[in-house]
């Protein structure tokens, strides 16, 4: 299965096309939508104000109901779109933005409004085809699941079951300690009054996963295929598995996973290697954590250059930006992982 | 440019093929001998005892001394093994190895000898082939260079200027901060006299990249494009970009990097984002660190189980070890870089 | 550049997304019509008597006329479709269409109206897609040109210049020889009023190429790379190079083309070889062959299976089908090529 | 199951590596030896004086007799070479060789000496690659078999059965009707005594694969799977599927294969479209032609340029060569075709 997304901010239309989808899945448009809902901004205070009604709209590879192996297309209509936000900003790119090296990639000719192509607002089709994804995954047993790690240097809990985990994800602010998700709450506030943003970082599971797949090899190996697919979401910056940056304080007697049997199969112990050796999985749950750094539109003065006078000028940026995107990532991380496991599978 | 790594620590040959390399190019074999060498063991006391030759062989691909434009196969011919270290783990897998996924995988057909071709060993094709990858980048001014960042939770300075990173790169053990690099080395070798092993990160930087490489998407983002060559690392467990996981304790005001004009070029004033916007390259220099766990082989009594007869056993494992992979891992890293650059530059 | 072509012949809509567009070109949407224009069907009484309005939508990639880089998608609505007319078949593969093998690649789910995603109706995106790489291939002095070699064993004219290939091309019954047209055309009604169809073949070449590109290696050479795009064509059955199938029947004497030197530039006299040796272009105008079976649509009755019974089944196909497909398929051809060569160039 | 060949005719070693080789494979390598026996030449005394011992060593991939899943290389090492024969070769290339092109694609760098890496000698891997799939396929009851279709205009009989094709393809000039292949043979002697060569087709069928497989869309349809894998056999110019090019000739009502229940199972009657529509398999035998042009090495004088002066000149190949290659290159078109038939099962 392959996918490719299309679309820009305030183009008349965002997709993704899905190829190599397994005929015969009768895909619930249902659950599809709940998937983008999930995603949708205007539900939470600490979000952006704009609306994105995102009604997912099936329009190829899917017959009475069913898959039928064709390629799978799904468009969502934009709409609610302030171009004029952002025609000041054409030639005045936003520090920390796809701005400049798109212009310099695209030769000028990049679509500027609302981000273009570089916009959050592509997530949505990633969300729809990691929707397909999960049901596909559903059938074979496996489920990905995913919370707020840390807003702002806040931690949320560790996850103990899979259960607590599927519940912290399916809330309106996903975290497994509401009162650490409070605390994370103000932060993103106080940061949006003082016209500012804040970073984040999302935990994500992949639970039912046999051991064996995936291999050492470049293009073959776990984390390589997770780590593709989790860098192509914007703002992500940084991918750890199990223990990831902290096993560079750590002894291997303290880092390495006991084998042991448990109902007849061999586990380990810990889960320090989240569920990965040597590139393949090892049976326990794969488990890691997506950093994704502050909305760079902040409302704060900055510092710029104009690229049609070389001058360097003083930037306050318009329209509307979620002061923190962690919250609404958390099925946008899912959604990567979801077409990730489908790769490792060979699906 | 592609590349496929074959062969096991105690079979006969590993090597590497690389097609599509590009014609024309001298070859400078000594150069590349040179970065094996880098690799080499046996050159510090912190390394593991075992004497690798890596006498590099191509014998494809080149043609009076010029790359030809067929695929460029380099051969490095096994030696100094003891086979028989490893009978006594052939169905007791050691803990946080690829040994138990890799019975899985290969339903209990992997060649365990010496860690087959999960080996660190398999290294070695990856420098050679990034040896190449190098000579093709200078022709365009592009550098690749890396040192231990940290080491068991002791940090190296950070690098200032390009020749400062490059002056690191080489020394024997590669740090900037000759100070802190014995206190790495205390580290390890308070690990290895106790039977442990410790981790660690390399920070790597790619210099002289133009801006407008790469694009936000799937398969052709930045990130995702190093981070697949980087995990393909044996031990590597993260990978991040600028400031990374430290994103998300960061408010945008920090976090951005503001823009200036410097000798008529746009530039970022800071660079947090590791020369990546969008996915695509800024003009910055290249930044990323790659966290490597601890050493799995350690001395000390282990827990794992037998897979004949489903036993829990107690594992000591004998033979040679690095107690710690990190320093010899430089060039690997940039090894690894380099292949990514070849990618992002479409060479 | 990469394409994925979606949709079903009676589905809402059929499209195709190009992703690795080059920024900055000014697309030329007139003329992207006037391609698909050349294969809507209609325009000739030997022709299918469907309707397809066939206007392309660029809803993606483009902005203010130029390419952005991002991905570009096309769309097409579909209408005018008599979707009752295939009710019949659905249960009763029509015989040496794809109906009996996409109903077990598909699990018995395809969308069975109007032969569904395998309907020729999918060559339209195809068109667009080519029409995009024609511009492209154009700001390079490359250009394709096609024409009718043979229908129903009858010849066209061998074509001696680009100009004279090019003229015919834009030919409504797309031959170099009129003449030769007129009995294909008798041929084609004459196979129409019995209810029957006919085969042919489109021969094409791409002129303006230089020496050099392509390898002889799986994956890169030059026959292959056209090859895969033109078999993905509906209907084609045989693709040949030069002389071809006529290589069985020749000697080396005959077959070589001897070299010389023509404005200062080494030229073969004869192209034999269709401007490709050892799978690498040769500077010479490439030159191809491409057969098509006849339209396996036809109103005679036939044998078939009903896939619910097991009982072997009359079948008399009703609605409208081209009683060939040879002189729509010519833009069809071109569109394939156009992508090749964007292909074999690295675009 | 992906790989890459290397190597050159007069280098120390040709090779293959197949990356994704399922583990648990009990590899016969004399199996594998006998493959490479059938393609060597100086069986026939219509083949090449040179002696090639291609005796096929496996250095990766494999343990205690079994593949281990990871990439698995096949060495060959080269002898028996005459260079000198060549160097007067180095500048005037011979017509209809990959030598012009060649030397544009590698910048005047590549290997001249026995037509380096373009050399029909790099066929030996292939083989030895199509050795492993074949094994891979009987695993499955899926078995490939050729014969000599055409030579010099000279046709051998339609296969009836797969014992007969099975029986043909073993033996030393395989054909299916011996008087055929005598008067073959004596068209390639006739060739040889007068400096020429000639050309021909081989037939191949796949048997024993199950309706389903593959799908209409670029880069999934069967025949580009197999076009791609037999463009990829130097000197291979057209490839056929079924009828194929005498499809041009005929019309719907005879092309059209009807449809039956036979042993309950849904089956064509006829098999001109040589098992698949629609881009799928339909269960029938997948049978296709391949054309070799004659051996461009001819002995006959013949006009080429010196591209060191541009000046015109005449030609005599000297060395010794294959007057047709069409004999030996049965094993190798079996080999190209059970390579593409594991990329079709998705092995």
């Amino acid at each position: 299965m392959r996918h490719m997304i299309f679309g820009e901010s305030h183009g008349p239309v965002i997709g993704v096309t899905l190829s190599g989808v397994p005929a015969g899945l009768a895909l619930d448009t249902a659950a599809l939508q709940r998937q983008l809902d999930r995603r949708a901004p205007g539900k939470d205070p600490t979000a952006t104000a704009r609306k994105e009604s995102d009604v997912a709209h099936v329009v190829s590879g899917l017959f009475e109901g069913k898959t039928t192996g064709a390629p799978l297309t799904i468009l969502i209509q934009n709409s609610d779109q302030h171009s004029g936000d952002y025609d000041a900003l054409r030639y005045t790119p936003r520090p920390s933005h796809g701005d400049y090296p798109g212009f310099v990639a695209s030769k000028g000719c990049q679509d500027h409004r609302g981000g273009g192509h570089f916009s959050g607002r592509l997530t949505a089709p990633l969300v729809a085809a990691g929707a397909v994804a999960r049901q596909l995954l559903a059938q074979r047993g496996v489920c990905v699941a995913a919370h707020i790690a840390i807003i702002d240097g806040e931690y949320d809990a560790h996850f103990d079951t899979q259960p607590a985990l599927e519940a912290a994800s399916q809330k309106a602010f996903p975290v497994l300690d509401d009162a650490a998700g409070e605390k994370m709450r103000a932060l993103i506030l106080d940061a949006k009054e003082n016209g500012d943003s804040v970073g984040g970082a999302v935990e994500c599971a992949v639970f039912g996963l046999p051991a064996g797949l995936g291999a050492p090899d470049f293009g073959q190996n776990t984390e390589g295929i997770f780590a593709q697919h989790l860098f192509a979401i914007p703002a992500v910056k940084a991918v750890e598995f199990g223990t990831g940056t902290s096993f560079a304080y750590t002894r291997g007697s303290e880092a390495n996973d006991p084998l042991t049997l448990q109902d007849g199969k061999v586990t380990a112990a810990t889960n320090n290697a989240g569920g990965i050796n040597g590139g393949i999985t090892n049976g326990m749950p794969l488990v890691f954590t997506t950093t994704f750094r502050p909305t760079p539109s902040i409302s704060l003065p900055q510092k710029t250059v104009d690229l049609r006078t070389g001058a360097e000028v003083d930037l306050v940026i318009k329209g509307r930006h979620d002061p923190c995107i962690v919250p609404r990532a958390v099925p946008v991380v899912e959604a990567a992982a979801a077409l990730a496991t489908c790769e490792l599978l060979g699906i």
